[in-house]
């Protein structure tokens, strides 16, 4: 998968002249060390409106079923996906590596993963990889047939690859990853399936290094957005 | 495809109500006959907010390409949608009927479609009906190899058919009608893919009956949502 | 301060049925006792989405001050308001109470409130009263000088009276009376100005009638809005 | 009234690079002249979405009257703003210049407006400026006895200046602008106040400077946001 962190403009430092625009007015622009305390008081007692006044533009490519559960994000994000009636789209299909669990033990929203035996693995990657080239000789063939694009496109299974921009600020994206990643440290708790998951982890690495004041107080505070 | 208004609160007496504090407060409730006037005003000029004081709730089963697109509209719109993590989906699958337009021609934003001849129509109905079936034996293969579903619907394709809750406002979902609808009516062109027009022409029906003033304003102004 | 419940679409049956939708799939819809620990799990674990299933719309009467923060709240929230561009605004001003307390103590965020003394009671009582005379005679002058009302309203204080409707959902509604009420049981502190609460405890009081087990795991899961 | 764009990342390139992931999915980045014919095809056809990838950070001082209506933009807006409650006010007011009509004439929502006689001009910055001052002495007197700032604000009049950040993506600030500006080009009628249209007419300033060729086929196309 591939995760790109286009451009930004997000820093603590905007979180904190947001915030204090409300007890100083804007005369004052205050930017000094106190604004690990005041972002981990905002994060702490869930002020969210300073973190919105930061962007943040990924460009992704995921499978599908990935991108499927990333649009549900709505509040705060803005997307534009490469289109399958617009152009033809490229055999790249996502196959679980050897070390994704296959096994679900437990209930449903409390579920647990085991790493399957060695014959789940071969008929999983097997069986995927099978019907991943099935579907992609039957597209083209329809395609060759003069069969319009949005038509030939619904034989493709969902692990297809796709592309798109996603924008979010600093507030959304910490909703997100608080839904979308696992962390022993997290106070709610979180299912996210493991490939959207691998797509959160690279986004949370480049928060991390952007705000990091606004991530140190996110990660202490239970990984709860404000 | 299913479409089923499970319950609404929206009147045209509503947007009125609304629209009428502005200038008289909300002390004179006026509703009378001069609510027509009133709401093709609003929607000529584009006054939008007294739409959304109304809400309608569909329950829709679609295939999953297009509840992608329909899933793109975020503002004044709720989801709940069937999982593929947490339920076993069921092998129903979305297989074009004959009328349906196979060949596309002309540019993208400006394409017009053609039948289609009957060797396309039994190459596209054929193949899509013989994917759908493997992909689902397969999907239920790896199921009996107690192989996660969340990991076992990857080979599942586009036109497997999924279900959803999809909450609005009449401000919403006129926007959405500009775009998945067409009519010669329209003021802006709209190229919306066949099968999700199927879904919006099904919900425009129950919006003409429950809000007949509010449509015909939107169907006499161009189709454009204020 | 006036707070109407003018109509609504919410009933708990509505999340629940919602929520199913993900691990049932719309064929089933099961509506019974086993709602309530259906809802408490999703509030407990902060699944929002199906309670945005729901609409409420209220009629507010209060005093500008109280507006504006109101207005904040913008996710899941649609408005109409009484102009003061359009219509002549009504002689009707915000005086507090007796009971109201005037003097505050302590840090911004950490504020607590003090009864005040018989001379602070009179002071604020006999100050808003001339102040809001003068204005709004001031007010009438400059309209019988035949002066739009866009500009003679510029005299008027934040404590007169507008009327607006507002509708949100159950989720939304949460939200806000996380913010805009106290409560010894709250997880996290919210510090609202008693006049906003005033409104927020009216709106909770027809949250209670309506969606009584979503209303109940709001309250007994520490306030926090899923 | 101050209009600071305090901070952005918005190019028109980065418009057509989301535009262009449809068509071209994200391998292929062109940014060239073409990018024109691009910009102009989505605003007039209403593709808003690729215009969402972008950001501006304003810091406003304006009055209460104009902050008002400034904050009913809430799709795509976000804001922080000097706080009544946390902060004491200064005595700064709004005072309509010599040039700005005072009368209006003509039906709601059509209203035209003219200079007015001198009579109203002394009568109207007189009374604006007396009533100012009668307010903030009393409130400088409340506080002076020890009353709350969020009580002793109640007399303020709302031409009271505020100070607030504004954060919104090139769509949401097209339709901020196709709403509170004026233009004999626009192809809907707009009846702004004149002291948003001040506001809004600097934040135009900046967005030609930033954004020439989104803000050129905004202008073209009869001031409709996409």
């Amino acid at each position: 998968m591939t995760v790109e962190l286009v451009k930004h403009s997000a820093t603590d430092a905007d979180v904190a002249a947001a915030a204090r625009v409300s007890t100083l007015g804007g005369a004052t622009r205050v930017k000094d060390a106190s604004n690990q305390g005041l972002i981990n008081y905002l994060v702490r007692d869930r002020h969210g409106s300073p973190f919105e006044h930061t962007s943040f533009t990924f460009y992704i490519e995921a499978p599908i079923f990935v991108a499927r559960e990333f649009f549900r994000h709505r509040a705060g994000w803005s997307y534009n996906e490469e289109s399958g009636r617009y152009r033809e789209l490229q055999p790249v299909f996502y196959v679980p590596a050897d070390g994704r669990p296959l096994r679900q033990v437990g209930k449903p929203a409390a579920y647990t993963f085991e790493l399957g035996t060695y014959k789940q693995h071969m008929a999983v990657t097997g069986d995927i990889r099978r019907i991943s080239q099935e579907a992609y000789s039957t597209y083209k063939r329809l395609l060759d047939l003069d069969v319009a694009r949005e038509v030939a496109r619904m034989v493709l299974p969902v692990n297809i690859y796709t592309s798109f921009y996603a924008t979010c600020n600093a507030r959304s994206l910490m909703h997100f990853l608080s839904l979308r990643t696992t962390s022993e440290y997290a106070k709610y708790p979180s299912f996210p399936q493991q490939e959207i998951e691998m797509v959160a982890s690279r986004m949370e690495d480049d928060f991390i290094l952007e705000m990091p004041l606004t991530w140190a107080a996110f990660a202490e505070n239970g990984r709860v957005a404000p």
